[in-house]
């Protein structure tokens, strides 16, 4: 009795923030960067934007375009980080041997220009047997990055106004093709972010729809290189040391016991798959059999993010990325700023509390 | 099982909130008004926060200071709308002859040198049998108080900006004494409350505290005066012509049923008449059998608002608002904002959700 009250509870709060957002799937553009003020009422919403004509005064985007060509001639046999999987799925839930495991890349280093000319190899490959992404969210771009960091600000003006921080936590380059993704996960970050070359996919889910992206407990594991590909091998309990390759992205998910990660279990991407007239059902028609009931109470966006334009992401939005290349390019570039989230005000202990009682609804 | 999970949920969640929100009993205050942007982090954060200097250049708080000398002569005979209650306690529950009633005031109009010349007599009787009080808040300053509306500014620059709203849906003005007081409540508007005589003391409880306010479904009525004192009478139900006196107040208060209402039946002043050895329980200390255990763990906050300085009421939040004199003026007079809130973004479907949950929870 209070499970079914509970359980119609959340439902009615999905279909409230429906309602109260709407259209809930869609996602607005601005044609000119925001005001601080205008910024910060966005950051208050709490609800996905794209900005057009943020970078116009970026040498990134204009003299210095991050061309593949133009980063081969600035950085040369500079070292950087990439990771490495079988089928691009970096930081995901896969099954191995019967058993479910969180799978961290293998990573390893090459020259810029190697692994550029590795990625461009594997672009023209419908199925190439490694897929490289250059990934390594730790504020990259100050480091392995460097002779090109100062081809973009290094901060937003009007985020950093809005949101009181001087610089942001952490600045990221991202480097890929269409064989890398995301999986759907969430930051504990304010994030803007800008596609340079190429378009990235993102399919967005708010931070109340904790029911519809299906988190798993699993053991965490990593891909390890062997003679004829990749092993995944469970991370040892006992050491440490295997977290410092995903960076910030694992850092929010709780670790409640050692090697082991709470996770998203779904892909959206098969959720867009279905057929459009199975998707766009209006929440409130969505019915309690629907084996999809909760992602689409939850209301995912699938939002393509061109060069050239910025998604802002807000905090806590699970997200989870694909990409694809111009013909001529070949890589698919952007950059992300990650900026601190205010923990005070309610915001944070009520979405703690939306995941609390989605457990307490979803398992029987 | 389930609703015992539920309720730790929903004290985790109340915890949560009191440590993000540190110290969760106290409230900020500003020695300058805000800018723009500053106002809309507080009104992000939802938090409570007092603000001096804000009204110094208000003519009622300066060259035509709100006096009761400089309000009669300037308004003179015109009639305002008075609440009167037997012992002050206008739109709050009461029970009567077994019944628990939400009632509303007796209302009447007096000229206002009639209104203020009987308030102040009540001030020094320690228990009149009527108490007045003008709190019509249907935006009373333009219509039945035009000739001092001058006195105010239209509206506050910095929260105008702000919340992008050229001017407030509302200014109240509010005379009475220390025998009136508002019952706990709560409203949908961004509230900023200046006092210019005297001091208003204001009881706040955040919108995730529903379990501590103790809402209570309870018949309509409204105190009607006979030859000794007052009667309750109850709504009649068939006809509505009973919900234009408490204006807004109620409006947002669902009305499940004709002629029913839902309303906090807890007083803060009770709470806070407790020895502060009771009270000044952190809440992860509160007990589960302590018969104020959700009360506490909504950690509400006293405060004392005097001439001069001014509140900022987050939208939702539950006040109770008393109120002293002076003894050289006799009266408290205070003017009040409403500007609309944002409902989208996820905090209002959250609120709502919290308060479905607390039902859940509380209701045996």
């Amino acid at each position: 009795m209070d499970k079914a009250k509970s359980s119609k509870a959340l439902r009615t709060l999905l279909e409230s923030y429906a309602s109260l957002n709407y259209p809930p799937t869609s996602i607005e553009y601005l044609n000119v960067p925001p005001t601080p003020l205008a910024f910060h009422q966005i950051v208050s919403r709490n609800r996905p934007v794209i900005i057009r004509n943020a970078m116009t005064d970026w040498p990134a985007y204009t003299t210095n375009k991050w061309t593949p060509e133009y980063l081969s001639s600035t950085m040369g046999e500079m070292e950087v980080i990439v990771a490495e999987t079988p089928k691009g799925n970096a930081d995901s839930i896969v099954t191995h041997e019967g058993t479910r495991y969180f799978v961290k890349p293998h990573t390893t280093s090459y020259p810029l220009t190697t692994f550029l000319s590795l990625l461009k190899s594997t672009t023209t490959d419908p199925n190439p047997s490694t897929v490289l992404y250059a990934q390594s969210q730790d504020s990259n771009l100050a480091s392995e990055y460097f002779p090109i960091s100062q081809d973009i600000p290094p901060t937003i003006p009007w985020a950093s106004i809005a949101l009181s921080q001087r610089l942001p936590d952490a600045t990221n380059i991202w480097i890929g093709n269409h064989h890398s993704v995301s999986s759907l996960h969430k930051d504990p970050y304010q994030n803007l972010y800008g596609v340079l070359l190429g378009t990235k996919i993102f399919y967005l889910v708010s931070p109340l729809g904790v029911a519809g992206v299906k988190e798993e407990k699993v053991r965490s594991a990593t891909y390890v290189r062997n003679r004829e590909g990749f092993d995944i091998i469970p991370d040892s309990v006992s050491s440490s040391n295997n977290s410092d390759k995903g960076g910030e992205e694992e850092e929010e998910q709780e670790e409640e016991e050692e090697g082991m990660i709470t996770w998203p279990s779904i892909s959206l991407d098969d959720y867009f798959s279905l057929p459009e007239s199975e998707r766009s059902t209006q929440v409130e028609d969505v019915s309690d059999t629907d084996p999809w009931k909760w992602t689409k109470l939850s209301a995912p966006i699938r939002v393509e993010v061109k060069a050239g334009e910025m998604l802002y992401l807000p905090a806590l939005w699970y997200h989870q990325v694909a990409q694809t290349v111009d013909e001529d390019e070949g890589v698919c570039v952007a950059v992300n700023y990650w900026y601190d989230m205010d923990f005070s005000g309610p915001f944070v202990s009520m979405v703690n509390y939306v995941r609390d009682m989605t457990e307490v609804v979803t398992n029987s």
